[in-house]
């Protein structure tokens, strides 16, 4: 059986865009839940101005006030050293850091070149040397970008490297508005994956087209083993105009259990998570199989 | 460039469990607008009787008055000879034979055993043999059964079998309820494939459960070059608890569009097609595309 990470980003990725605050209290109770489910990481808030980001205000709060697991890692999204200094003082296991492989992506993001989102990373890189916190290397716009449309294969290669040159102990290569195509998808892993062989490589797809589920296949195929995904398939980027939800995280545990994928992740623990958290929200989520139920759900014949 | 069929089922799979009954000058006006996109066969309508489909009770008018294009096959569903009378005075190019691989779906779908579906079949082929309508054979839950879970794939090869005999011009492998995972999908059509090389075969998925497109690209890798789908994501099965939309044909062009297969088909008409569809209907259809837009509008960067 072949072992895939489930990395859930639904309170981080999926809050930042709610309308409304998600309470602390609820926060906490349902990354408490996800720790429970399996998943291997959990991308718990991030640590921005909470002038940007105001329903991820409360980003200390939660980071200190939930239960870890073992075997989980909590990680946190950092712009900055400001964010790299609450990271480290909240104990966060990993900081995930963001440039987009579009220059104009990266500018109305952060607000700031590429060259210059990576000047900000040494900082952080020699700031949290020493320490037990790990870094993850996110690009996002690799597959494409809303404002410059197709992006060059190899400087997703050469952000990658100077990536690496920084110390990251993983890479993500995000589809940030949905984007990518199956055969792109397969293209571009098969390429990372020839020139870094042992580089742990995570998949960040949007389902914004329906092809996400499609994408992840792709990639397991040219050997990626690590993907990212929102419970109930919340989330999408303020950044970018008609972008829609991540990729539902029960959807795809449960395409990848039905195919003998060893996950470590309770499917039935994960669609009950993600009921919860659609009555937090007040309003419908994305999922499909928390509506239709597993293949495996049978009905009397009556 | 790989030669993709398109074929669409919406005012056949998707109208027959639609709450409101849509007015025959809209079926019409739809279906002509299908037509001029390109898409290589559209399932019509269904004779069945008016008391089990209302929704479809205007079948013989709208076969009568719909533009027929060149190219273009039109077909119907039929559920008995009855069926195959009707089909043939309105000159269907094809009639469209439905039994299920699951003996408990089919008693439920027609209340017949799948023997009894295939005694029905054979006077349907001796009724039509020496006219000029084609007859393809569905096998509705061939990846899986609500009642009855797993399906036995022999059965599925036997079943084909069964079909061949009466002389069908093709074959379609429906997921009547989206149960098909990706893995199960490349296996059971690579198995069909090999033994009959030369048979035209159709894969008719639901997205039930998210894995539509996902299986979709499994099917191709197998080399199945044509697929059912429906405008706007609409359908589902009145007889099959749970089940939601089939997969999106706009959504399904999208996908195969940017990765250069060769369709023949207008996507931007198919789009602005599934808009109008969702005005016909006043409720929200599960289609990505129309809502996010293609992955090339790109937009300003102001």
């Amino acid at each position: 059986m072949e072992r895939i990470y489930i990395q859930e980003v639904a309170t981080r990725d999926g809050f930042q865009i709610e309308d409304q605050f998600v309470p602390t209290d609820e926060k906490v109770k349902l990354i408490n839940k996800l720790s429970s489910t399996g998943v291997d990481k959990i991308e718990v808030t991030s640590f921005v101005s909470p002038k940007a980001v105001p329903n991820l205000r409360d980003a200390e709060e939660v980071m200190r006030r939930i239960d870890r697991q073992r075997g989980v890692t909590y990680t946190t999204l950092i712009p900055n050293i400001k964010g790299a200094e609450r990271a480290l003082e909240c104990k966060a296991d990993e900081v995930n850091l963001v440039a987009s492989v579009s220059e104009t992506h990266n500018r109305k993001n952060v607000r700031k070149t590429t060259d210059e989102s990576f000047e900000n990373f040494k900082d952080i890189s020699s700031y949290l040397s020493g320490t037990n916190v790990q870094m993850n290397g996110t690009l996002a716009t690799t597959f494409g970008c809303p404002f410059e449309g197709t992006i060059d294969e190899e400087r997703v290669l050469s952000l990658i490297e100077q990536y690496l040159t920084l110390g990251v102990s993983g890479i993500t290569l995000a589809d940030t508005t949905g984007m990518a195509t199956p055969k792109q998808v397969y293209h571009l892993c098969e390429k990372v994956r020839n020139r870094w062989p042992r580089l742990p490589i995570t998949l960040h797809f949007h389902n914004t087209r329906g092809m996400g589920l499609a994408n992840v296949m792709e990639g397991i195929r040219a050997g990626v083993d690590r993907f990212d995904a929102s419970l109930g398939g919340l989330g999408g980027c303020p950044f970018a105009p008609g972008a829609t939800g991540n990729i539902c995280t029960e959807d795809l545990v449960h395409m990848l259990a039905f195919m003998d994928y060893d996950m470590r992740v309770d499917l039935d623990e994960l669609i009950e998570t993600s009921k919860y958290l659609e009555s937090i929200l007040n309003h419908e989520v994305p999922g499909q199989v928390m509506k239709a139920g597993k293949i495996s759900d049978l009905y009397p014949v009556s």
